[in-house]
């Protein structure tokens, strides 16, 4: 089987690393726009050989598109016009709706499967894959009857085997979810940071005062920009919403603190710890 | 020597544990608003007995307040009035201007030292503690010069000996900086958890897609409201300044977004990648 990674990034490449422990027989071939993320990620042992897209989509049996989703939804549709007909493609990206809605009434259509693992971390390249970052997390397919019985039973073979939870779901319900539970976050990390760089200035005082709850918080700050624009953007109305929602919890705290209702501030964060209970299922995943 | 841990929750328990590492012959009292708290700190060797105040108070070398700072300013110039002329009284509270000002002409201040541990967790009681919190993290000491000379060395002699690196400054500084390298990112993170909570609603999907991205980031919603409402009420002026800030940054962003502005996206984003040399330093620690 010969698999092709487009975008040789932290989750093309952490994909490839997992797939190849329980798959040693397996071809890997690299497509990135960096030739030195092609050097690395052949000398990281994450693809066996980096070729232009032509020739890897020519030779592959799965071609997985893990780029911004912006590149995305540009590609994809020139990618199914002379996709090989034994082949499948699979995206990793982090925005459903505009993806299946370029390819949706596609002649190839059902060659390919729309995925996005529930991973990831603040650091982006090649030099930030590592093999454990897929396997026992959670996978959502979207679409599946839009795929054929062979592309799906592939890409659900293979995110099993490398010990991923599979479930499915709209496209729709998809962006929705995945704007309060991840991009959201992404947004009050990066507003986070700026604040407190632009705001506090004294940068020697940030270093010597902040403690690990800030970094924790501030975290995703450090996340690649040219990832997250095009996703922000493809999910503005999900995203704009979930801003608004948290603006207005904002907003209300900042009026019981000036006010000094002490009791209203506490139920405020008594009501914000039920979260404990989530990130309790979560960390044991 | 005896040491007095007044609320033996998780820094005053972290406090004990690391100091009775290097003096293992010194003698500490524990007092505790709860009995359970009180037998659960004997229980893990935190304390060597819990007493009253005023016996655990007449017996001390040191008091050590690691309670709320409402009650910190609320109790702290009744202790002064009656501490032994020995003693030495010691704040580990995360405001500092109430707390000063409170003793401020006090005719026993000089026998007070006013600190602050950069260090935390999101959990609390005695079962949180441990003795690596502080060893590694810094310290602020606010208003030195207003601290009796034998006090001062005994504090800063306990913190270094732990392995902390001090700092000083006014209380004025203090509650300012904290307001943006900490008191803030309390905040994004509870209102983070309520919208999730309450407009995502759907607690399943919350658990099935939510990643380490988002337990990072909402991790600090898991904090005690006893502990951190009167945090915020103490500090409202800078708190409800860094929360005017963060939320112009987040409504500008949202502007961005809903404009489809992906260039002025990218570089917002950018200009918040510049906290990754900060936290590189933190981290370092």
């Amino acid at each position: 089987m010969t698999i092709s990674i487009i975008g040789i990034g932290l989750l093309g490449g952490s994909f490839a690393l997992a797939v190849r422990e329980k798959y040693p027989k397996a071809q890997f071939i690299g497509v990135d726009a960096s030739p030195v993320h092609g050097q690395l990620a052949i000398a990281k042992g994450i693809v066996d050989e980096v070729r232009t897209l032509d020739d890897a989509v020519a030779a592959s049996d799965l071609i997985v598109l893990a780029i911004p989703v912006n590149a995305i939804v540009e590609l994809l549709p020139s990618l199914l016009d002379r996709v090989p007909d034994k082949a499948t493609v699979l995206d990793l990206g982090s925005t459903k709706e505009l993806i299946c809605h370029a390819v949706e009434g596609h002649a190839n259509r059902a060659q390919f499967v729309a995925a996005h693992p529930m991973a990831g971390t603040e650091n982006s390249g090649p030099g930030a894959a590592f093999k454990e970052l897929l396997p026992s997390k959670n996978l959502i397919i979207c679409d599946r009857d839009k795929s054929r019985p062979d592309s799906l039973k592939l890409a659900e073979a293979l995110f099993r085997d490398i010990g991923m939870k599979i479930f499915y779901m709209t496209p729709k319900e998809h962006d929705l979810h995945l704007a309060y539970v991840s991009h959201l976050s992404h947004i009050s990390a990066f507003a986070l940071g700026l604040t407190v760089l632009e705001k506090e200035k004294d940068e020697q005082a940030i270093f010597d005062m902040a403690s690990t709850g800030f970094s924790s918080t501030v975290r995703l700050a450090k996340s690649s920009p040219q990832m997250w624009a095009p996703i922000f953007d493809q999910n503005r109305t999900n995203v704009s919403q979930a801003l608004t929602d948290y603006i207005e919890f904002l907003q209300q705290f900042k009026q019981v603190i000036d006010d000094q209702d002490v009791t209203t501030s506490l139920a405020f964060m008594q009501r914000a710890n039920v979260i404990r209970r989530v990130l309790e299922g979560i960390e044991k995943r």
